[in-house]
């Protein structure tokens, strides 16, 4: 394990999150991931962020609001392009997706969440900010292309606390 | 000028924005700038994003509310220490923040809001998303840090419409 400054590796990062990496989550004594392709790495209050959207439906928002933190595994090393494919369309709410996905895991160092291993780069942060996404907000031609269904995305801003390649 | 992948700049872009970087708007026949040294880069909705962070009290607020685009204007060219010092202590209120900090501007290739010309690297936005910080969904800490005063923030989320060295 190696502690990296995330900017250092900004580009990887970005590049390999608009193809898909995990997100992993932990509470009410179970765990989850999800396929997730949006984010924002960023600089805020003093410290590096990392910014993931979940939407209302999904099985990992609730798991989200009931234990705060979440990690990113973000996929930098080969062999992970059909667990992103089984990750970003079931629901853990039907089964373990990390057994369904041959995915190994193990606890974040700094947060109770688990990370996917071998996916060489990994982020742990602790929710500082939850938004939820609000129409009136929002550009109405990018609304009607990605919430027509009303399945709005919450934003849950992480301050993060560690990040490290394996 | 070149255009360019904002991720392949990423690692720069973050770095020097958490040192300073120009927030440039333009609306009601005026324009200005401030230093910002907060952001996300972001991948959302299919696109690149930037999203910058305006307290309710600043000019640049209003300027942005009537028209909703921006520019950041990265400094990853040296002397502009001294500009970012006076763009982030003086009110565009109060003064032409550009002439007042030697500054040369041009107008945006892609939005009608001014770069600050030497810079380096150019980022030109179209705000799709607005939202104003709540209270409630933000860290009790970090609010009794950074939002004591009860001057909050709000994102403006930019998609990028344009990225260019010079």
């Amino acid at each position: 394990m190696q502690e990296i400054n995330v900017f250092e590796h900004a580009e990887a990062i970005l590049k390999q999150l608009s193809k898909g990496a995990f997100l992993n989550t932990a509470a009410n004594g179970t765990q989850n991931t999800m396929t997730i392709g949006w984010g924002q790495l960023g600089f805020q209050w003093g410290v590096p962020t990392f910014a993931v959207m979940v939407r209302e439906s999904r099985y990992t928002k609730g798991l989200l609001d009931e234990n705060a933190v979440f990690t990113v595994s973000i996929p930098v090393n080969d062999g992970f392009q059909k667990a992103l494919g089984i990750c970003g369309s079931k629901s853990g709410r039907d089964m373990d997706k990390f057994e369904a996905a041959g995915l190994e895991t193990e606890m974040g160092k700094t947060v109770f969440a688990p990370i996917v291993k071998g996916c060489g780069l990994q982020i742990e942060c602790e929710v500082v900010e939850t938004k939820v996404m609000e129409p009136e907000q929002f550009d109405g031609e990018m609304a009607d292309k990605w919430y027509a269904a009303g399945d709005w995305h919450t934003y849950y801003v992480g301050k993060i606390t560690a990040a490290y390649l394996e």
